[in-house]
C-alpha cells in the first residue's frame, strides 16, 4: 500500500535523523579537556543557557563570550608576541632612519643584549610602539605583521607564534559557537595586531576584536584614494576597569561567559558574573612548567612582570565562583602538535 | 511499483521547490522603491557581490554595510530626535534640583520659547547633553530612553518617532541582510540612545551600532555589584572623518554598502566607494514636501543647519558614481503607515 510505503519512508527517515542527533550528543565538543570540574562548568553552562525551557535560558542574540588573549588563548612567556613584533621592527626602523642606531631605546634593542632589554622602562616601550605600530596605513600594518608571523618563532619551541595558540580554549571557542554564542577577543594587546591573525588563528572576525586602540586618521593623500592611516596616540586602553568598559563601547552588552588570566582581566570576569542569571568566570592558572610556564600564587613562585595572577585575584576568585582551570589538571593536551 | 511510486513523491517535491524559488525570485524584495536607477543600482549591487561565479563576489563575512541614521533611517526635522529627548529631560533635572530653573541653559529649555531654544549655542547644548545624557547607569540610561520613547510624539505627525523610520529604508537593510549582508547603523548620534530602541526598530542589535560615544566608567558603588556609569565626556566623535575613523574601531573592515544624507557622512561614502570591486555609495536627498521634507540642493532652498547636503556633496556624488535617492522620485511609500 502506497499509504503505508510512504509511513515507512518517513520513519526510515527519522531513524536516520534520531541516529545523528545521538552521534552528535556522544561526540565530546571538549576532547583536550579532562573530566573535572572546569568541564563540567562549561557544560553545564551551555546547557543552562540554552535549554528553552530552563530557568536560565538565554536568547541567542544575546550569547557573548569575550575571551582575553594573552595567557588566556596562547602563551604569553617569556614576554607578550606584540612585544617581540616591536623589537623585531627596530631594524627596519633604523635601517630606514641610521641615526636611530645611536639613540636610546633604539639602541639597547639593536645591542640584543636580553638583559638591557628586559630593563626598558615603560616609556621606553611606549616609544618603541609608537614608532613601529603608526605612522602607516592599516593595509600596511596588516601586510607587516602578517610577514613577521609567518617567519618568526618562538625562542623555546621554534613554533610560530600561531602554533602556541591553546589547543583546549579553541575546542571552548568551538563549542560555545556551535551553540549560538557570538565568541569576542578582548586584549590589552594592540586591537589592530590581533585583527592581523585572529580569523584564521581562532575564528574571530575582526568586528569581534575588541583591544587596546590606537587613533586612525582619514587623510587624503596627494592625488589618490583617502584612506586610514595609524597614529602613535592610544585612544582605548583595554586593561583593568578598560576592559567591561571596552566592552560597552564595542559591544555594548555584558558577556554571559568570559576567560582570563591575570589582574587585568579581573573587572570583566566580575562584570561577567555580576550579571542576572547563569554566568561563568573562568581564570586559567599557569601551573605547568614542564608543558608550559608555571607562574602565579598556585606555584609558589613570586608574581611574573606580566600576566599578573596574583594572590588576591585567586581569592576574589574563590570567593565570587569564578572557575580557576588548571593547566596541568584540566587540559589533557595544550598545544594542537603536542 | 514502488520504484515508480519513490520517483513521483521525488518529482512533486522537486515541482514545489521549484515553485517556491519562482516565487521567491519574483517577489519585489523592495516594494516602497519605485522602479528607477536608485533601485536597479541597489539590486545590481547585490547580485553582483553575491554570485559566486561573479568578478565582483565579495565572501560573505565581508558583506558590511553602513547607514547613517538621522535624515538616512528616520526623519530629522524640524530636529534631531536626540535633541528633542535632551530637552524633553530638563524638567526632570530641575525637578530634582529647583535651582536650575533660574541657570541658562536650563532656563530657556523650560521657557518653551522655541525661538529662544533655537539659538541656543553649541556650548549650551553640549552642557544640556552633558547633564541629561550622563550620571546614570546604562541600565538606568535605557530605561529612561524607553520611556520617553513609548510616550513622546513628533510635533507634525504626532506618531512616536520610531515610527518616523524610512519604509524604503528598512526594506534596503532587510534585503541586504536576507543577503548574507551585516548591517551596521554609524551615526553621529549617541552610541547608547540609538542602542536602546534600534534592534526592535530596524532589526540592528547594539554590537552593530557604531555612534557618537561617551565615556563610561566601570564603578564599585558600596556594597553593591560594580557596574557602568556614563560620564560626561565625549571619546568618539562619529561625524565627518569621524565615521571612516570609528568604523575601523569597531568594525576594522571598509563597508562594500553605505548610505547618508549629509554632510557627515561624505567621508563614509567615500571610504566605502574607495574599495575595490563593485561599492554602492548612495545619498537620500529630501525633495519630498508634502511627504517629509525638502531641504538642500535640489529644492532650491538654503541649506539647513542639520542634516547639511550642500551643492558641494551632490557634485561629488555625481563625481564619483554614488546614487542619489530622490524620496519624492524613488520612494513609493515613505512611512509604513501612510
Amino acid at each position: 500500500m502506497r499509504t503505508s510505503y510512504y509511513r515507512k519512508l518517513l520513519a526510515a527517515l527519522a531513524t536516520v535523523t534520531l541516529t545523528v542527533a545521538v552521534a552528535r550528543a556522544q561526540t565530546d565538543p571538549l576532547p583536550s579537556w579532562n573530566d573535572g570540574s572546569a568541564k563540567i562548568a562549561i557544560v553545564n553552562f551551555v546547557q543552562g543557557t540554552t535549554t528553552p525551557s530552563g530557568a536560565n535560558f538565554v536568547p541567542v542574540e544575546e550569547r557573548i563570550a569575550t575571551f582575553d588573549q594573552d595567557g588566556t588563548l596562547w602563551t604569553e612567556h617569556p614576554v607578550y608576541t606584540q612585544l617581540m613584533y616591536i623589537f623585531d621592527r627596530v631594524p627596519a626602523l633604523v635601517k630606514a632612519d641610521p641615526k636611530l642606531a645611536t639613540v636610546e631605546p633604539y639602541k639597547t634593542v639593536m645591542s640584543r643584549n636580553m638583559e638591557a632589554i628586559s630593563k626598558l622602562t615603560m616609556p621606553d616601550l611606549e616609544k618603541l610602539a609608537g614608532a613601529t605600530l603608526s605612522g602607516m596605513t592599516l593595509d600596511e600594518f596588516h601586510a607587516q605583521v602578517g610577514a613577521w608571523l609567518a617567519q618568526a618563532q618562538d625562542p623555546r619551541w621554534h613554533k610560530h607564534f600561531t602554533d602556541l595558540t591553546y589547543q583546549p580554549m579553541k575546542e571552548l571557542m568551538a563549542y560555545l559557537r556551535a551553540n549560538g554564542y557570538k565568541t569576542y577577543i578582548v586584549t590589552g594587546g594592540g586591537q589592530d595586531f590581533v585583527r592581523t591573525y585572529a580569523d584564521a588563528t581562532y575564528g574571530v572576525p575582526p568586528e569581534q576584536i575588541v583591544g587596546s586602540a590606537g587613533a586612525v586618521k582619514y587623510v587624503y593623500p596627494n592625488g589618490g584614494t583617502p584612506h586610514l592611516v595609524k597614529l602613535p596616540k592610544m585612544i582605548v586602553n583595554d586593561n583593568d576597569a578598560g576592559k567591561p568598559e571596552a566592552i560597552q563601547l564595542l559591544i555594548g552588552r555584558r558577556p554571559y561567559a568570559s576567560v582570563g588570566n591575570s589582574t587585568g582581566d579581573q573587572q570583566m570576569l566580575e562584570y561577567t558574573k555580576g550579571g542576572t542569571g547563569l554566568r561563568l568566570s573562568m581564570i586559567v592558572l599557569h601551573d605547568d612548567a614542564a608543558r608550559e610556564y608555571a607562574y602565579g600564587p598556585a606555584t609558589g613562585l613570586p608574581d611574573s612582570k606580566i600576566g599578573t595572577f596574583t594572590q588576591g585575584l585567586y581569592d576574589e576568585a574563590m570567593r565570587s565562583g569564578w572557575i580557576v582551570i588548571s593547566m596541568k589538571k584540566d587540559w589533557k593536551t595544550i598545544f594542537s602538535w603536542e
